[in-house]
């Protein structure tokens, strides 16, 4: 009887939407797997897969794996961690399930996997017991300012990045003593994040970023309050204050 | 008498080091440049060169642009900031000379362009005169990280990214109130990034990654003081704090 040497895994940063900013090290490790794992609401899809979708071949084994909740009653409720906690365990189960067959598995993550990344859950949960390599990706940091035509930072800039689902005193406190900043899950945050650019005298400095690379793509100034609701991919950024 | 149409001028981030670590993007520009602007040390080369060394065509013209000095001696002298202006007028216009005729120009960058890329100083210079895409590309904030094997932030973890060469008082007021943080441009700085650390009590959750993804990778605790200085391309990581 001979032993099935188990499958790799591969968590892929694959960049922040357009599907050619994917490294050329991720698309490679992708074509090397015969599973491609891959997080989706109950709508299906998600953007990691739409932006691996031109890279896959007809024999890939698709794994979508579903989020109890992104969003909404689910996300605020008592139950919701260990919800989340047996979603991470049973969709690790069904990842080891096929390395142990010995399929490699690519566990793609939009962005970069141990910035933000949920990959780093599925990680903790798998990577002591496989042959794991990740992958960093171009993040929605990086892209965000590009999109925007202006330079995030220079020489001795700091630049601070928040989540906005911070209180609005936390992100206050953090932003009075930043110098760049970028602002992260914007979505239903995006008045209190206004609120406080205001206060602090830097609302005219910042903008809002949609989708970057992603279709639908939009880049609005943060002075403009028509805006009351951005979609989750969104970030605000500040770029630097002095001139380059 | 017909006009000759200018060529396109390609900023493009190349990643941390490791050639298979650039976008699909950027390569395809880079196939699509005739010239590959690139900036160099007085020694030659680069680690931008070096990471699209793999991918470039013998019929690339290639042209290299030697900074006055990076560190030391000509950096801290009163003649420093003129001899940075001069040196980035005179290659803009060695640019310009190309894109005038016709030829698209990539202008490789470690990392990202606008995130502490110094390709901002020839997009300041050209932007606005000549057709002009900026590709992203994956920092070393990301990929210090990934080589530690540690996740940087998640949930509502803030990420602080310091320029080591900001005074030890600047230095320890970020850390003070920093989740996660990134410290860039390490080399002379270190001892220094030590001792905020260890005042400020998290010296033993710090890691240095030198070359990260290039030959000559090192990661090393940051309580190891037997290292007393890091080579330019080294980061400070402080992953998160708490728990994925």
């Amino acid at each position: 009887m001979t032993e099935t040497t188990p499958g790799k895994l591969y968590g892929l940063g694959v960049g922040p939407g357009d599907p050619e900013l994917i490294s050329m090290k991720s698309y490679r490790l992708l074509q090397e797997s015969q599973v491609v794992a891959y997080p989706t609401g109950r709508a299906g899809g998600g953007n990691a897969l739409s932006i691996v979708e031109p890279h896959l071949r007809e024999d890939h084994i698709m794994l979508p794996m579903m989020y109890p909740a992104t969003a909404g009653k689910v996300a605020d409720s008592p139950e919701y961690p260990q919800l989340m906690t047996d979603f991470y365990d049973d969709t690790a189960n069904e990842i080891a399930a096929h390395l142990d067959t010995g399929r490699n598995v690519a566990l793609i993550c939009q962005g970069d996997p141990f910035f933000y990344g949920s990959y780093m859950y599925w990680h903790a949960r798998l990577a002591e017991k496989y042959d794991t390599t990740v992958v960093p990706g171009i993040s929605s940091v990086m892209t965000g300012p590009v999109v925007l035509g202006k330079p995030l930072c220079h020489r001795t800039d700091t630049v601070t990045v928040i989540p906005a689902t911070l209180s609005e005193e936390e992100i206050e406190a953090r932003l009075k003593v930043a110098d760049s900043a970028v602002l992260m899950k914007l979505g239903r945050t995006l008045p209190k994040v206004r609120r406080v650019l205001k206060r602090i005298g830097r609302l005219d400095e910042a903008w809002l970023v949609e989708r970057a690379t992603m279709e639908g793509e939009r880049v609005i100034p943060m002075t403009d309050d028509s805006v009351e609701k951005a979609g989750y991919f969104s970030i605000c950024v500040l770029p630097c204050k002095t001139p380059v």
